[in-house]
């Protein structure tokens, strides 16, 4: 499995979400090998979770099977720029390289807000590659939102 | 309940973490009506989870029983500063008011580092009350790491 098919699994999880009637963010958390170890997409309203967006799933499930709190050496694909709690949670889980799609200006924590990877209270920092298919991961936003604007006045948090 | 007794509610969780060899944070979410409809301790280690921070385990278990990802009118009592990722997962889940203890220069999210409240990516911003049983939860977490630091070099993460 290459780069550009993980991003692409990650845009499968978040098509399946927009499918759910969730905002369309999938992830997928990439072994040292090159495996695809765990992949999720938002859960949040399914799940009446708050903390449930796709990388906190993928990661709570890369870190089940892995039975450790870390994942040295792993990689997670992201079709949105991470917000704070996913960002904080990527550093946690120790992940070596973080590839993500789409900015999120409105919500984002990596490259604006918080810039959570810029504080020594981070004790870990993923190297981080934004813009990866950004135009698909971002095209799936755009699309959600404007059909939503029409049947449902409420905003999300993503 | 009290002010008081919500967080030796959260204390009592602390010490429960401590006796589990985890670090002893412990957090309880209150309904409008004052009470405690969720409490836990942190669990990072046993779940093999880096998520299972006090806070987020407490606000999952609120909405859960909620059925709601969001818990508005409700708050959230814990021993120690939250980290970025706990804050952040606090405004999403729009509680009304964070009691925090001891600070957490370390990895502190609220008062220092990414200071997740002040950025116009919170859309959601708690009233904030530190300090609260500070010196009873700064002795749980000393007690704790200078015992661990005799059996175990390895540094946590909060």
């Amino acid at each position: 499995m290459s780069f550009t098919s993980h991003m692409h699994r990650a845009l499968a999880e978040a098509r399946a979400a927009a499918d759910r009637a969730e905002v369309p963010v999938g992830a997928v958390v990439v072994d040292p090998a090159g495996r695809i170890v765990a992949a999720a997409g938002n859960r949040t309203r399914m799940n009446s979770d708050p903390t449930a967006h796709a990388e906190i799933l993928a990661l709570r499930a890369a870190c089940a099977a892995a039975g450790s709190e870390r994942l040295p050496g792993h990689d997670l694909y992201v079709t949105l720029e991470p917000c704070p709690m996913c960002a904080a949670a990527i550093s946690f889980a120790r992940i070596r390289r973080l590839y993500y799609g789409a900015a999120d200006p409105k919500s984002g924590g990596v490259a604006r807000g918080p810039r959570i990877f810029e504080h020594p209270q981070a004790h870990h920092v993923p190297e981080v590659y934004g813009g990866i298919a950004e135009a698909e991961a971002e095209a799936l936003l755009t699309d959600f939102f404007r059909a939503r604007r029409g049947a449902d006045a409420s905003g999300g948090d993503i």
